[in-house]
């Protein structure tokens, strides 16, 4: 995938974080996925189509998730329940739609956001894509987002 | 979201079972997703988008994960390596292609397959979205189809 591409995604995250939920974030190492990259417990999944196809990941420790949730709700939360897990996808609908908003020319539609729980579950791409991975920390612990997305032919003209 | 929508889901999936593994499917009773709804050890997600958004995940054991990729890939897979995780996601892409194809009305894109390995990970959808779970048996084991699917508003005309 062209590495322009996970700019938005990036600065969508860091925003999110910074301004809305008043916790700065601090950028890692770009890489590409790989079998050593870190697994969370926590994942907000969302599809992406349009000139392009594909998928943003938003990778939560148990921790920020809950702390994130906490944040966005305005209420104490403690464990993964379901306002913790519908401010995660909605988290995870604010990033993708921010970067979207941003990659004007790929006319990107996105779906319904979905949260994946469970220690030590894996998110997998289709071989033939090589999703960029970011890690991020702040005060609460630490997060990733993964974004794969792969151009889409132009039909030929008949 | 609509009973109609999931028919073709259950269609396509029934067809490339039957028809691309030459393994008949049994479907079982329909339901609302619940936290009783049993769990699987790989999930095939994928994101829809156009005049409805959405997702739909073909649920795996991990028997009938192998025994299906071992069938497309005509080849003996033991294990959840990296061939099999492909063949499920295409499997997935299949089975939500078909469907979209059905449901011409709504213009739906699909996003790329992910696919999910863990042992009782989950897979939630927002909670304003109740999606709908189909159970599935077959000689390899047991298997499933969630679709939730919700209408976007038309925009008001200016």
């Amino acid at each position: 995938m062209k590495a322009e591409y996970i700019n938005p995604f990036m600065t969508s995250l860091a925003n999110a974080f910074e301004t809305m939920l008043s916790c700065p974030v601090h950028r890692g190492r770009l890489a590409f996925k790989s079998d050593e990259t870190p697994v969370f417990e926590v994942s907000g999944v969302i599809g992406l189509s349009g000139k392009a196809v594909g998928t943003v990941v938003l990778c939560l420790s148990k921790e920020v998730a809950v702390k994130a949730a906490s944040a966005m709700l305005m209420m104490e939360a403690t464990e993964l329940n379901s306002d913790v897990i519908d401010a995660v996808g909605e988290l995870t609908n604010m990033v993708a739609g921010a970067a979207k908003a941003e990659l004007e020319e790929l006319s990107l539609s996105i779906s319904l956001p979905n949260v994946i729980l469970g220690a030590g579950h894996e998110v997998h791409f289709p071989s033939n894509v090589t999703p960029i991975c970011v890690p991020f920390s702040c005060e609460w612990g630490e997060l990733a987002i993964e974004v794969g997305l792969v151009p889409v032919p132009e039909p030929a003209l008949a």
